[in-house]
């Protein structure tokens, strides 16, 4: 019998869209007011959403203070009150998009993990756009 | 290394569940309250999920701004303020239950999305009441 | 000890804006889209908050089981899944703006209330436009 | 054409996490401030995702208010404003960890819909934790 | 220049409603279920709103980090987990009624915060049920 | 008769908090990981509460879509996608603590409304943190 178990976290962080390697031009024609030189920001909202079997002894599939922890420390002490593209080593040469962050922290919580359990992340950008990673 | 964006859009709308081809009673019988031949009305919800590849240039699955527009023609324009048994042309002979909805909405972003791209939508209808339809 | 205690409720229902003793341009120039013959509808959530002193014997200002069997009766029971301009007898010859239907909802509810009560209505038409009325 | 058709509902109890066959120590230990001797509680919000084909003759999957009267015949009578440890058969020699309260949730609801109907069901402990369960 | 500073935060915990000078039968006719002599148990939720100038040098009315540690330490770590009714010495003899409890959260924050700040606590019950108290 | 009417509105920006006139550990101490100077970000959102008489013809106190228009072109436009330290006038000698922000958009929208009209803003930085002004 698997269960999701699911723990909302936030962090707030300032970012841009742009690449380095593009023209002024074609950034601001791809990213448009998301490029902003002098950045903007977001309060992030996480949904990290584990899938296991139930432990029988315990009733628990992962202890949910676990799981609040390991974000705590892989992603709020990692992101919150930073400025993505300066701050965050991951995004100093990736594109801080809502997908490629996303990607980094099923990444940075699958690792911490036992590797039995399956990963599912939700990030919602703001409360009307989100994105979806399951590692597949 | 495919994720999902999903964009929260809304319409507010009267309706009202009934069959032409039906009987008042039988109307009455199945559709209740939802029958008033006097329409009653929603504030609808409408989460758009477009699941695809990321692309390395932009880091983007969907621009969601495209992903907006998209929406804001093909069903805010349409149904937005609107009675949907009387204003819109696919419930003149369709039910409006939710159901029937969801469908509809799919079917109109479906065709304006490239065709690589899979989409979910779901629709509140209340706060308490949704449907979800991905085209399975 | 004053303390408010407040009780949230909800109907749906359709409406239009307009005045019969208007002209048709005049309505469409004041009330624009939400003005469509065809009516459209929300989903009207309800808060109605109540001051009073705390009985001491209770711990109640008001028991929120009378309340909540207060607001279905006088306003549930009355507006919802119905046309607010044909079906409720209030709105037969007043506008169903917000702001007049939550001055209706405040009288309906104050009738029922022992005097030495004070109320407040907010009433949201949808999630970003609501109003509130104190009887002052 | 498969839909999924889902209904919010909500019950407030108390419960604890401990198990009868363990030590003081050992509750202590995994459990934590859950394992209180006195217990503490939830507003424990539910929903039940109901997926299926629509019927061509009314345009549901599931009528939701017969959706609603299961989901309150078969939960909210049976758990709200209760002790889940001590009031709740199921819960007497289980532990009522989110993850067996949604199992005992989903196997109740299961046996009252038709069998050609797939359920899922998630319950929030809290805003910030839930869990998730399809009977798989 | 005044604003006013609110912070939420959050506390799980069971309560019973009634008076033990009062018979069961009482007990029952005034409290109702919320009388399960078990307990029963909500996620209450805080919102304290915090009144006063602008301090010209920091642009703070409160720093909300020192509000909410104040939050912490007199409400969480006393509310949090526990029977309100076993547990907290407040509601040994009172009954902890939302009107009770936002009056002792009112009068334990008031106590902390310097004498020319203003208060207002707002304590939802449920989603649904809310009740606010600003020592007048 | 005096009603309020308010409507909901969100932008994000980048900000930090520091005194230019105060050195790096003066601005340490007092603002911690709000004072990172490579900036963090937030979605505002913004509630603005206009208070005036109805108008006996057209029901409204204040035509929600001119407010609506009014938060575009004063706050939106202004703030959305902006750094407010360095992109916004207002804030290149005052630091955008919640207060000092809410204060400005205040005094931003007053300017725009009719002289009768009372104005209340309220401005979450956070879900969990806000603050309200209304010109006392």
């Amino acid at each position: 019998m698997k269960v999701t178990v699911s723990r909302k976290a936030h962090f707030n962080a300032a970012h841009r869209l742009y690449r380095k390697d593009w023209s002024d031009e074609q950034n601001n024609a791809i990213f448009g007011k998301c490029n902003n030189p002098n950045y903007h920001g977001h309060n992030y909202e996480l949904i990290a959403s584990v899938t296991g079997e139930i432990d029988q002894e315990t009733g628990y599939v992962i202890d949910v203070k676990i799981l609040k922890d390991i974000i705590k420390t892989e992603i709020e002490d990692a992101f919150d009150h930073k400025n993505l593209n300066l701050d965050v080593e991951e995004f100093k040469s990736l594109n801080p998009t809502a997908e490629n962050i996303v990607i980094i922290i099923y990444n940075k919580l699958k690792a911490k993990l036992e590797s039995n359990l399956e990963l599912e992340v939700t990030l919602y950008e703001t409360p009307r756009n989100f994105v979806t990673y399951s590692g597949k």
